[in-house]
């Protein structure tokens, strides 16, 4: 990670937002350091320019000690990610010793009357960046379209909406949907629930009872779309929960500060705000969407800024929200693995956006130039792969 | 803007028609002018060459003043749109800080069992233009079929036809249908009815009533295809709405005047018949299909004649309407936010045919240059990305 550049101080006075902190809150952050074996602790911040990283480490003793106000405060401060080092370091090398699975088998819970797009954008982007396997759990309208768009991905048509199922058969429905999910679930790295979900009542039910399976199951959930949606209604289904994600856009979001801290987005106290909402729903993550990709677990504050597209086609969320999933799967994996004291992880989850922020914005950026005001999601997709390669080519 | 040129006389003078009026009248003519905000009102129009343009305006106390068959008689007179520089005045420039959405939210009400391309190839259009989201509301049976030809649709299966309603739920359908499209009506910044509807009375009465709450909600309407049978026999849906855009062509043009004026297309008085037609309908906007496509809301009549392609295969109509709903989107827009005095501003809906009439033209010569005889129009719509940024680049 490296310090706020110059050019980042400007983009957030142009922004409006006041990010900085006091001296003394600075040091008492809870830094995003560079843990490379050869740097110590104590060491300052690695550069941009350097674009070398390790896992991030929260200094011993600062975190406990600290009054929640000074927490708060402290989070001012917002760091851009080198979020390359990032990517370098969480993407697993290609071992050929490795059997199907081992890089990540995924989830999208999406999929309805209404939408398909979201879905396939989500889970094919996961296969995109990387991971083996990808499934979708949709509807049974929408999982022929699904499985149309590609033959990659494993497509299970098991959730029901209301308008199909008979009142008096609704308990047994939804008790044979989570039994299917369930079944399955132990088998996943990691989970993405809300693309394309719809917002219909029945379905909205058995996806509550998907999450709390999942939850149960230690597997990581990135909410999104619709699903964000269900949660701002029923925060019980994320509360507490580390390994939860979510990843608002500026409607999303100012829902959920309306809903959890019951006040509008401030724009002064912009990293204050997404901090006290990351406590408050009890350390989860939050990659609030927007010119720049803000990210928070409740301890610090992480932003990617790297031009992406000017283009604002609609399932670019959907990409982002599969190639989190990827990521988060790999830097937990890669946490794991490498044995590091409880007080030396970071959260896997703020690695996992700072990943998948970038990746999206680089193929943005790709697409954008290849196809201008025509660019549609597809075309961000089918760059990827060339930008991930590009950060971290294969033979690495 | 510019005036009439002799290519464009010999032109014209080859189709038989009569588009001279007198020196008196051309003077009092409701001009398309240049209103670049260095040219005073009084400057003459722009030259072709010269590829300059802005919104058009009225000189003051023409329209009201003129009688009504001074008014016919002056409208006889054809300018040649300045269209590039239609083109380049109205699309919004490429702001970083923009969210999803805010370039264009299109829908296409069509498709029914008969007909997937059309509507398919109405909303692809528009996000290939440079719409952010565009919806399709169709049939049942058309829905899965048009979400498998793209995952970038959002479709919704909401339409019924006649064989599949009893009749008495005729009354209990129609209106749940009109519910659901109503719930989505004021998120569109513009709707386009008719690409493969059909002509199922059933469907068409539904039809009807979206079109009567598009227009209570203030949304403009391109109407084509099996939309333009819906109203040349049933007028009053569009009679006196400035938001409705008539686009037929020679056969459905030929319909609506033996319905509306009552009598048959005249090749001579062509103008005339089509400024009167806008006139007698109240105010709406034709756009007549043709070797040249000639533009008319009833005050002015403007037309398009860059060569496109001599391929005629089907399909074509339907990409430009999905252009025109997201030109007139922006031109509206456009007008809007520039604060121009009531008298200055100029029918957004004339601005959004003109640019939707050049961009399809400009696509389908450098399809018909590439694919020649077997061009289709999957080949047209994949070169209108190219066509918008050769005229207006993106990063302009």
């Amino acid at each position: 990670m490296s310090r706020p550049t110059g050019a980042w101080r400007h983009q957030q006075q142009h922004r409006g937002r006041m990010w900085a902190a006091s001296p003394v809150f600075r040091r008492q952050l809870v830094l995003l350091r560079s843990l490379l074996p050869q740097s110590p602790p104590s060491s300052p911040p690695s550069s941009v320019a350097g674009r070398r990283f390790a896992p991030l480490s929260s200094p011993s003793g600062t975190s406990g000690s600290l009054r929640a106000a000074h927490a708060m405060a402290a989070a001012a401060a917002v760091y851009e990610a080198d979020a390359e080092a990032v990517v370098r370091r969480i993407t697993p090398p290609l071992d050929r010793a490795r059997h199907k699975g081992q890089a990540g088998k995924i989830a999208v819970i999406g999929g309805c009357r209404e939408y398909t797009g979201a879905p396939y954008f989500a889970a094919i982007s996961a296969l995109k960046v990387g991971a083996d396997l990808s499934h979708v759990f949709c509807t049974k309208d929408a999982a022929t379209v699904i499985k149309s768009y590609s033959p990659e991905l494993i497509v299970h048509p098991i959730l029901e909406e209301s308008y199909s199922v008979r009142d008096d058969e609704r308990a047994s429905v939804s008790s044979k949907i989570l039994n299917e999910v369930a079944k399955w679930m132990e088998r996943f790295d990691c989970i993405v629930v809300g693309p394309g979900l719809g917002r219909d009542s029945f379905l909205l039910d058995c996806v509550s009872n998907i999450m709390k399976h999942a939850r149960q199951a230690n597997i990581p959930t990135v909410v999104d779309g619709d699903g964000l949606f269900l949660i701002t209604n029923n925060l019980g289904l994320v509360e507490g929960n580390p390994l939860a994600i979510l990843t608002p856009n500026v409607y999303e979001y100012k829902r959920l500060v309306q809903k959890v801290l019951n006040c509008d987005v401030n724009e002064e106290t912009a990293s204050e705000q997404l901090t006290a909402l990351c406590q408050k729903i009890g350390g989860v993550t939050i990659m609030q969407k927007g010119k720049a990709d803000v990210i928070s677990d409740g301890k610090t504050v992480t932003q990617v800024s790297t031009f992406g597209s000017p283009r604002r086609c609609g399932g670019q969320g959907d990409i982002l929200s599969g190639s989190v999933a990827v990521f988060t799967s790999w830097a937990r994996h890669f946490i794991l693995s490498n044995e590091l004291p409880t007080e030396k992880r970071v959260n896997p989850t703020t690695l996992g956006c700072i990943a998948g922020s970038l990746l999206l914005r680089k193929a943005a950026s790709l697409a954008f130039e290849k196809n201008k005001r025509s660019t549609v999601t597809t075309d961000i997709i089918e760059f990827l792969g060339k930008s991930l390669e590009d950060i971290c080519p294969a033979e690495h």
